[in-house]
């Protein structure tokens, strides 16, 4: 299902793309999420995407066709709100050419992009474009955007990155949120490309494609494993206390109370137990509120 | 949506789970998720639920209502594989008489199980039940289950857990994951209810519901955060190598390459893209393949 990220951070902008594709566990691929429109001096724009690979490859090259003497064309957004907008535009017209023909083999249109980069003088932007079209941007309290298999890796971003860090530890971050989710799924997979913007240069300086032989993944992959258990390790473990031990000194014990009990079904059968409810009752207390997960 | 976890060990099980349940954003409440059929010296049983709150109350309430004189009753099941069989059989009810009104509203038969404990002197089993009522059961080589919002928390998990270690690590271990998901996920939320369970014992001897006020919850989030952020700032940043830098001699430095090139799209226009494939195009070439992602 891939996994993207980007961050812009006060001293530019940071993306990783893995490139897995598949059609299921039998049609694994490699195709490359991370496209970049550059004119060096002018603007360097870069776009990631997820979700069905035809989709996502048909608006990519709807951006592609549109050349500069075409005034909806990224080469010719005045600005980066102006640029989401041509992607979110191309979105819509890859939509009303195929999403029918999609809906009638039951297949949703399902495609999520980011956009992220510099036009001239005006500040980086980070944009996440959705199905519909329309998108949302980044904010110096949400610095960064996820699509794809986001959840594995979002615990040590929500940590560890702000927007004061600088490119290479956000990169490092990025990495390292990348290689949580590379070993926790398999649709998600190497090589990466890895594009680190230096606000105002306005062209590609740092960019990596790392796979397998990348010597700094696999110190990520290894050392980050390692440190994890070794901090693992020196957390202290919970202690048990029972009603005739008495209170540790030190540390926090887990205090095992005899007002702690667990929720217990007693075998005493239906007289013990309430009615079990039914959908029937359910929806007739309140057949217009959702239900409860 | 919850977060259930729970591991099978060499030295017993352990099981945690989150209280939170939503019908959206405005209807948030708390739901205790672990219940315990206990019967000391002869089986200590738990079960935790997951999906559409109505569904698992409704079956925990048909498992309630079976006494120790039913014969279909966990009170009564042989072994933890016959207790699965009963709990399979008890979800299979509930969706023989509610699953039709719910389609009739819209509402998939979503529900997920885990059952967890000992029988007399057969070993600890640990099961995760479906919706269809049918089950799996962990192996040494995958010890762990999760319901609900597993994500976040598995990579923890995937990297520290194993049969050997003590309970107590265990139990640390699946506080850290819930941890993880409680920071990025809002429909999971404490309290927690905490069962360490020690091979043999058939009883309950460590339980534990953690909230707002544990001090032991406070350490993990505390000092874990604290402890990420230290590795992270310990991991080397990437070293950018231009052909012009010689390699440095230590650490091992993103290469900069002139072979790494991003995927650019050139501003050519038409001229320089492939037609955008369509739809239609794709469908003939495949009709019968699933579409990539």
């Amino acid at each position: 299902m891939t996994y993207c990220v980007a961050a812009c951070l006060d001293a530019g902008m940071v993306f990783l793309a893995d490139s897995r594709t598949n059609a299921g566990v039998d049609q694994v691929s490699t195709f490359r999420k991370l496209r970049v429109f550059e004119r060096p001096g002018d603007r360097m724009l870069a776009l990631m995407t997820s979700g069905n690979l035809a989709i996502s490859q048909a608006i990519v090259a709807l951006l592609a066709q549109r050349g500069t003497e075409d005034p909806r064309s990224l080469w010719n957004a005045v600005s980066m709100q102006d640029a989401a907008q041509c992607v979110g535009d191309a979105v819509r017209t890859v939509h009303a050419r195929d999403s029918q023909a999609l809906k009638e083999q039951g297949i949703d249109f399902n495609v999520s992009l980011i956009l992220g980069g510099q036009i001239g003088q005006a500040p980086c932007q980070l944009f996440q474009v959705y199905a519909a079209g329309n998108f949302i941007a980044t904010s110096p309290e949400s610095p960064y955007l996820q699509i794809g298999e986001s959840k594995y890796g979002k615990p040590i971003v929500d940590r560890v990155l702000h927007t004061q860090i600088s490119l290479d530890e956000a990169a490092k971050c990025l990495l390292i949120s990348m290689d949580s989710t590379l070993r926790s799924n398999i649709s998600v997979g190497t090589p990466l490309d890895l594009l680190v913007y230096e606000r105002d240069t306005l062209r590609v300086t740092r960019f990596a494609c790392l796979d397998e032989n990348s010597q700094y993944l696999a110190m990520i992959h290894s050392t980050w494993g390692e440190r994890l258990r070794q901090v693992f390790s020196e957390i202290p473990d919970p202690r048990w206390i029972t009603p005739e031990t008495p209170a540790a000194q030190d540390g926090a014990p887990l205090r095992f109370a005899q007002l702690h009990q667990p929720v217990r079904i007693s075998a005493g059968g239906a007289d013990a137990a309430h009615a079990a409810p039914t959908a029937h009752q359910i929806l007739a207390q309140g057949a217009t509120r959702s239900q409860a997960h």
